[in-house]
């Protein structure tokens, strides 16, 4: 079994009003240091495949078919092999 | 200049929602082997600090402050060195 965590995030050329609004909120709350904001999505996806290759091809499916908008983002694919275990701990706690 | 990479996960006792409608969405589109879907949020800040400490400590507020909640969610802070440049190109594509 392995672990795809997902990384997606806005193309460079597309605005970004959710990291707009969260650069103004911190410059409000003081932390003038920051000079940028870009908000993205993580997903981590637990996928039932013995060999690494099979699970990124599952997991740029999944990118590709519904987790990002190929026009406005990109996407990024770290894996791991996990035990089936450590997938029951994250959802039960 | 550091860009810190935050990753905002939820904690794993958690419910998840938006990722168990996301792995019924996969799965209604033939991905069985995907068997468990977590969601969270990615947020990239550019911090103005000369000094690594200085920046992580500026991203660690900004996370307990405003972009993490402290009762639902974990953060994760990943500092690197960058050059002004790199943050306009992200900018501006």
């Amino acid at each position: 079994m392995y672990k795809a965590t997902i990384s997606i995030t806005l193309r460079p050329s597309i605005l970004d009003p959710e990291g707009k609004t969260v650069h103004h909120a911190l410059t409000n709350l003081g932390y003038d240091e920051i000079d940028q904001v870009r908000m993205g999505k993580r997903a981590e996806v637990w996928i039932d495949e013995e060999d690494e290759d099979d699970a990124r091809r599952v997991a740029t499916k999944a990118c590709e078919k519904l987790l990002a908008n190929p026009v406005t983002e990109n996407y990024e694919i770290h894996l791991e092999a996990v035990s089936p275990d450590e997938m029951s701990n994250a959802s039960t706690g």
